[in-house]
Formats: structure tokens, C-alpha cells, sequence
């Protein structure tokens, strides 16, 4: 959450020089989001752009799927940020040596106390996508899913304990449990896997962007549910969680797109599952930085208390 | 140059809400730029605006020095960002925790790569702040003048070798120059103290801004001079001077304001007392900061590079 590469004002005038329409420099503010890219708000006389350094964390390869699948989704009338072409039809730029994207700006902010009604439009906007995906050829696979998770925690290996006495062991379970019964039958559906309210953009109650598809990829399409649920209806701390806007959610989903009886019956699995998707990934992150960093550690018991929320309530997500 | 307190958007919308005016919310970017304050870019459907939030490097106690400063050169007419009052009008406001204000957004970028037009530019606004503050009754001592840097260069001690051989005695024999021939006849006044790029907006040959007047304090006004000079006229890594950006700073500061003989003579010592303050207060993040934090160091030494510069061309100033 920095910027990583700095851009140089001169740098950016030229970059822009190469779009039609884009317009001469006003403005250029390195910005503190994303995923570990560097991200800069950019104004011209004429528009208002993000542009994005993709840094190390991002797989250049990657980077023609995630510009088609934002590309597909704006025109089918999805909310999201389009990404730029230059004059050539080219998106991938080079800029300050990283590979770079100029990206659609748009309005919003990311709530972090949402009500019922933001849910239920959250839900609402993930059904919208899932509908619009059906017809998107491309491809990616879930570097995280139940087998990334088995590597993970592998890798993680005894350092689980001393983020928590036991947690080695009951990160052993879980994956047994999810090996036992994780579902096979689901379709899969490339989805967005992370949509947390730091990555929809919201203006009252409406979704006005869907933004960070960095980790999208072919997963159980209803697991995008679950990750959305359990994003959107616990505290931070993941104590406490809010019926009314898991309700909503879901709710807010059936509107849209809707789910089958069977992706219904296996929700409170696939939501385990997510639960420890986050888990892990943040234990990794807590075990490799320095507890005096800059960048906030996010606490990984955060997605273990969720997770033991949805194992004892498995009539959680009943109608 | 990081976010280090979040304000909720839900809070952010509530602040503006007790200005007169303001906006409703639209767009909320943590910005990653600031002397260690965080800052956010605020767009509401009326306005943009900064909000900062005050971190450890600033005392709550000088910030109605810089409110003041800053709404009376902006009442002169110079370009600097006003701050905000809310319908009561109250400046300082609490967010986060935090002290905080809302400040005027101004358009303008920040160059990297100076052209001699841009430096004449800066080198006139610097000179009509000089003239504006000349009836401000604020007052705010310099924590990092000459006495400043001897207890820096103390609390270093022997680690300053640690960055690099034999720096230790080349700032001691530089203090001792220092403390022979530092002006004491010279006007004083409220000055900048740190006007580099990153500090100045602008668009094309035009200053639009000059922003973060957090080291502002009364000093010897031609040591504003100095310290711009010295922050304008060299490459990032204090090799290569450029004369001509130099010479078209002190001449675009001649054209709006002025420099007397004894000023002008003064020079050189001014310009080696501004890069000693540089170095030392680098050397000591450089020494206090780890070396794989995400907030970049910055290489002490860049102001060593210009110190000898200036120590071995005495006649640099020179008309």
C-alpha cells in the first residue's frame, strides 16, 4: 500500500502524448491502494486516470487476461474501470521501467461500516458480473485454491504456532475437512476472488465500480459468493457477524444471477474454504514482514474466527 | 510517503459535512507523498480538496503558525493552498485521532527535471513570498539552524562513518567553518526552508503551488535562497551542477524580490550551511530507518556532493 516506483512528471506527460484525447497534465498523485502495485490518480485538461505500475506481486503474462475480462465486463454494462488503449490499440505500456496500464477513473468510495442496502447492492453487482462472464473466453487458474492452500500451509509449516498456539493443527484439520468435502459438481465461472469493500466503489447505495481484478481466475463460481460474504458481513476483527448483511448479500445475488439449490447446499463449505484462503495468504504475510514495516499487517485470526463462525453455524446460509 | 492513519470513508463524509459548502463525498485517495502526515485526495460533487492528517514530525502546537502563514500568503496573492474553515471557523479538526485539516487543492505538477524557465519561475515565487510575509506577525524558531545541526551531528556521533568513511570529521571541520563565518548581520525572516521540486506545483513554466510549509520557521531570508538553490540547481544524486538553472533561480528571485550585496556575498557560506542541513538530517533518518523499509532512504551523501561543490567554487554566485 506505497508506491513503489516513482513516475516522474515528465515521464507521465510523455506517457499521455500517447493516447488520442487524453489530454496535457494537470495533476499526478501517487496513490496508497492496490495490491502491491504502484498506482497513480493522473489528471489531464480533458479526463482523470489511474495509471498502474504492476509490480512484483503481478505476473506480466497475466496481464491480457485481466485487460480483456475488465474490457468485456464495461461492455456488457458492468461498472468497472476500462483500461486505455494508446493509438496503436496497445495497453500494455512500459513506464519507469514496469510494465503499466492507463486506467478508466472512477467515482466512488469504499465504505467500511456497510449497511444492509450496500450489501444487497454488492450482491447485486457480483450476480451482474457472473451473468456477463458466461460468454468470456479467457482463462486463468486459481493459484489459490484448495491445492494452494495445501502448499501454503505447507510452506507456512510450523510458523502457524507462533501466530497462534495450535493453528498449525488447525489449519491441518480444516484442510482435511475441505478435501472431504469440498464440492465437485459447482460450475466454475472465472471470478473476481477478492471482492472485499476495499475493492467496489460505492456512492450511497449504489455499486459505482467493481475494481482490483488481480486475482481473478476459473474457480467454483458460487466460492466468489462465499468470499463475498465473508468480506462484507463480519467486523474487521471478524467478531461479530451481521445477519442482516449476509442476508442482504445473498439476497442482493438471487436478484441478479441467483444460486442453484446444490451452490446453495455448499456454501457454508466453500465459505470455510475462503475463510482460509485469507487465513493463509495473511499468515504468510504476517510470518515474512517485519512487525515495524510501513505496510499494515493484516491479522490472519481475523479469518480464523469467521471460519469457526461458519463451522458452527452450518444452517447459516438456510433460506 | 505512506498513509499511516485510515480515515473511513464513512468519516470522511461526515467531516465535510461541517464545512459550509463542501460537498458531498465522491472520491477519497490516500495519497502517498508528505513529510510523514497522511494525506487523502477528497473530491466531493462540488470540490476537491486535501485532507492531512498530522503525524509524529509535526507539533499540533506550530500548526496555527502554518494556518496563518498560509492564509496570509495566499491573501497577498501568492499560489499556496489555503486551508479550510468549518462553519464555526475552526481550522484544526480532529479525524482518525488525529489533528487534521482540510486544505485547498491546487492543480500543477511536480517537475523532476528542471528546465532553466521553470527554475526562473520558481526562483520569482520564492521571491514573492519573501515580499509577502515581510508584514506576517507569525514567528516559529528554526529547530534546524546552526545550533540545530551541531546537536544533529552529536546525536550521529561516531555512526556517521557507518555511511560513509571519515564523514564524521568532514562534518565536524564543516561546522567549525560554519560557526566562523555564518552571517550574523543578515535580515531574518518567516521563510520556507524547504522548497525542493517535490514542493512546488506547476504546469509548463508556470508555478501553480508551493506546498508543505512544515519546516517554515524565521531564519536568515537568504538562506531560503540557498536552500532552493541548492534543492533546484544539481542532479538527485548531487553530482553535475547546472549553472544555468542556478543563475535563472537567483535571477528570477532578483526580478521579484532581490538580493542586497551582503546577501548575495553571503552566498556561498548560506549554501553550504543548507546542504550540511540535508545531510544531517538524512544521515539520521539514513541511520534510523532499516534498510528494506518501503519508505525509501534518501542518500545523505547526494549533500555532501553538493557541499564540496559550493565549498570549492566560492565565486559560484558570483554576478
Amino acid at each position: 500500500m506505497a508506491v513503489y516506483t516513482q513516475v516522474s512528471a515528465e515521464e507521465m506527460a510523455a506517457l499521455l502524448t500517447r493516447y488520442e484525447n487524453a489530454g496535457q497534465l494537470v495533476s499526478a498523485k501517487g496513490i496508497a491502494e492496490g495490491v502491491e502495485n504502484s498506482n497513480y490518480l493522473v489528471e489531464t485538461d480533458r479526463n482523470r486516470f489511474f495509471l498502474t505500475l504492476y509490480e512484483k506481486r503481478v505476473d506480466v503474462a497475466d496481464l491480457p487476461f485481466f485487460f480483456a475480462l475488465l474490457d468485456h465486463l464495461a461492455d456488457a454494462g458492468n461498472r468497472v474501470p476500462r483500461t486505455i488503449k494508446d493509438r496503436d490499440g496497445v495497453q500494455l505500456q512500459t513506464v519507469a521501467g514496469r510494465p503499466a496500464c492507463l486506467i478508466e477513473f472512477l467515482s466512488g468510495v469504499s465504505v467500511s461500516h456497510p449497511t444492509a442496502a450496500q450489501a444487497r447492492a454488492v450482491g447485486g453487482a457480483l450476480g451482474r458480473m457472473h451473468a456477463a462472464v458466461a460468454d468470456f473466453p479467457g482463462d486463468r487458474p486459481n493459484a489459490l485454491g484448495l491445492a494452494g492452500w495445501h502448499a501454503l500451509a505447507e510452506k507456512c509449516g510450523g510458523d502457524l504456532d507462533q501466530i497462534s498456539p495450535g493453528l498449525g493443527q488447525r489449519v491441518a484439520d480444516e484442510l482435511a475437512y475441505l478435501d472431504a468435502h469440498w464440492p465437485s459438481d459447482l460450475p466454475s465461472a472465472v471470478i473476481h476472488a477478492d471482492l472485499f469493500p476495499d475493492n467496489v466503489l460505492m456512492l450511497g447505495d449504489t455499486v459505482t465500480g467493481l475494481i482490483d481484478f488481480y486475482f481473478a481466475c476459473r474457480e467454483i463460481r458460487a466460492w466468489d459468493v462465499a468470499v463475498t460474504h465473508t468480506a462484507w458481513s463480519f467486523e474487521n476483527d471478524g467478531a461479530g457477524y451481521h445477519a442482516d448483511l449476509g442476508s442482504a448479500l445473498i439476497a442482493g445475488y438471487d436478484d441478479s444471477f441467483g444460486l442453484s439449490d446444490a451452490e446453495r447446499t455448499a456454501l457454508p463449505v466453500l465459505a470455510r474454504g475462503a475463510c482460509l484462503r485469507f487465513l493463509l495468504t495473511r499468515a504468510w504475510d504476517w510470518l515474512n514482514t517485519p512487525a515495524d514495516a510501513v505496510v499494515n499487517r493484516k491479522d490472519p485470526l481475523a479469518f480464523l474466527r469467521r471460519l469457526e463462525t461458519y463451522a458452527a453455524n452450518p444452517g447459516l446460509f438456510a433460506r
